[in-house]
């Protein structure tokens, strides 16, 4: 994001370096700031002591899916998905299911029967990212308690990527997995971390957050992995989780802004663009193909008009003809991305790429 | 270490908190930033272009060895070694060799007999760590002329952790293994970070750097991985390696105090333990078998003089017997360290442990 850091997480970090506090890290009071601030969000009371630090929500993954699957074990991914899931999944010897998910009027939903259908295949573990990266998803307490009745009657583990849920929009709900009453969800297991929320990816810290029958797992991941983690991502974390709410409801009224000005500016000036507005997070997912452009539209957007999109094709199969943009950044930015974006459909249609 | 950081590492890290730059990492600037300090320090003039950006030492080299051997294959570590080369080589599933460093009236140095036995023995991989962890010994360019001299025969492929190659001090010079004249020292990857001279272990960062016929490998390191690497670690590193020369020099000299202080309180107040002070870093390798602890005495100081030290079990067989002490704090600090340490001995001799 394009962001200045929230006041307590910049004090955190100055004063941390002003300590000369850089060695390794520890945990420290980041698994209760967590609890506390997941209580207050969610009513979500997880226990902090059975949370285990770990770099980052991906390499959690790795850890957690390495203590309670096996190589060659199929992983139920969402597609389109969040590309290093792939890279990941593959590199420890998990065959990836992608289990696409359905597109209706309102745009991406959770196609129960088709997750069903791959749960019947024989998969050991759904590895859920809730809310949805890259379509913004947010699934409701409904289609959750779906997802662990399925789970329960297919004997599938459920590993949760909770990263975004911090930037839920209003009009959606944010419900940690963790927290259903089910055997599923007890035995499921969530990565969360201030990252995404408070901008402080580059720092490196996360938590694996068991349910309550899945303290034992989290338990077995090694503290040399725990190592791993940035002491600053600690601190900014704890900072952020325990002081960092008005921050962070001024950032999600800004970044609903943008989120309202793009939606207007992409009908105003790209009408063929499919899209809708994400229920949480700061990345819209859009459906390029009736431009005409092939598979790869972000490289025309580049070429043509300077504008720097992810490719879809990084997402699996069903990105073919997406482009997922980033809009946490000024509202000007944003006008002139979308404005470069019409301009260069517009070059494209006179000299076609 | 107990210090306040360096000035310019300090100044960088305000600065990017200010900025709000705490985003994913990217290697910017560090590769030509260590070039820079490997040229002044070593004359060596490793390849920038051809390094790759880790999250430390330890993955860097769990990441090299993915790349240049296989499972099973076996891997020679000298003993007493760094634990978590245990840990991690068990985890990829390499088979550890562990060949014994000599001890002579000196104190540690290579076993080059043993060394070439080990490899003869169908060694994949020599994990060097020079200077060594925990005992100091700094090889001589002979010795590693000699290592690469059996690399090549052996056609084993050397991985080398440089990471306290800044702390070495006056009376012994560190050479780089890569910048040796053989085609061992050409195809070896040496794995480099400011962390433990800059005392930024917590903000993760490192570099693996190939010598010039190992460029590919290293290449093969994929980016995924060095998104592991913290962004505050970079602009860290990059800072240190820069403009960190006088403080690095300051902080030799105050270690070099202590390091003196420690060998001439050890042979006043705990004449039983055997020393030799380290050529490089800021621990000590206390052999402690003469006082009759049985194998693992840093419980006995712990729990007779409150006394923290490193289980020297945690290093391998060899370590039976021993201790590690971290003597980069105060003055004052080390002084009463010892002194506890010989009250603890005082005690324990009155009532056996």
């Amino acid at each position: 994001m394009d962001t200045p850091l929230a006041e307590p997480v910049a004090a955190a970090l100055i004063n941390a370096v002003n300590r000369g506090d850089t060695g390794y890290a520890l945990a420290g009071r980041l698994p209760e700031a967590f609890a506390g601030f997941a209580a207050r969000q969610y009513g979500w009371h997880p226990d902090a002591s059975a949370a285990r630090l770990v770099p980052d929500v991906m390499s959690g993954i790795v850890e957690v899916l390495q203590i309670i699957s096996e190589p060659g074990d199929r992983v139920v991914v969402n597609t389109p998905g969040y590309p290093p899931f792939f890279y990941w999944l593959e590199r420890i010897g998990r065959r990836v299911v992608q289990s696409p998910l359905a597109v209706g009027p309102d745009g991406h939903r959770l196609d129960v029967d088709r997750l069903e259908r791959d749960f019947a295949a024989g998969a050991r573990v759904y590895l859920l990212c809730n809310p949805h990266n890259p379509t913004g998803l947010v699934l409701t307490r409904d289609e959750l308690t779906r997802v662990a009745e399925l789970a329960d009657r297919y004997h599938v583990r459920v590993v949760v990527d909770e990263i975004l849920a911090p930037l839920t929009y209003p009009g959606a709900r944010h419900v940690p997995f963790p927290s259903l009453d089910s055997p599923a969800a007890a035995r499921s297991i969530a990565l969360v971390s201030a990252s995404k929320a408070w901008n402080i990816a580059g720092l490196k810290a996360a938590l694996a957050v068991p349910g309550p029958a899945a303290h034992a797992d989290v338990a077995a991941i090694h503290e040399e992995v725990s190592e791993g983690a940035g002491l600053l991502g600690v601190l900014a974390a704890e900072a952020a989780f325990t002081h960092g709410d008005p921050w962070l409801r001024r950032l999600i009224t800004a970044l609903d802004g943008n989120r309202r000005l793009l939606a207007a500016q992409l009908a105003d000036h790209l009408p063929g663009v499919g899209h809708h507005p994400p229920r949480a997070g700061y990345v819209a997912w859009l459906d390029c193909r009736a431009l005409g452009w092939g598979d790869d539209p972000a490289q025309v957007f580049l070429r043509q008009g300077k504008v720097g999109l992810s490719s879809g094709l990084r997402f699996g199969p069903e990105g073919r003809g997406f482009v997922r943009l980033n809009f946490a950044t000024a509202p000007e930015r944003l006008t002139e991305a979308v404005t470069r974006m019409a301009a260069a459909r517009a070059q494209a249609d006179e000299r076609p790429a």
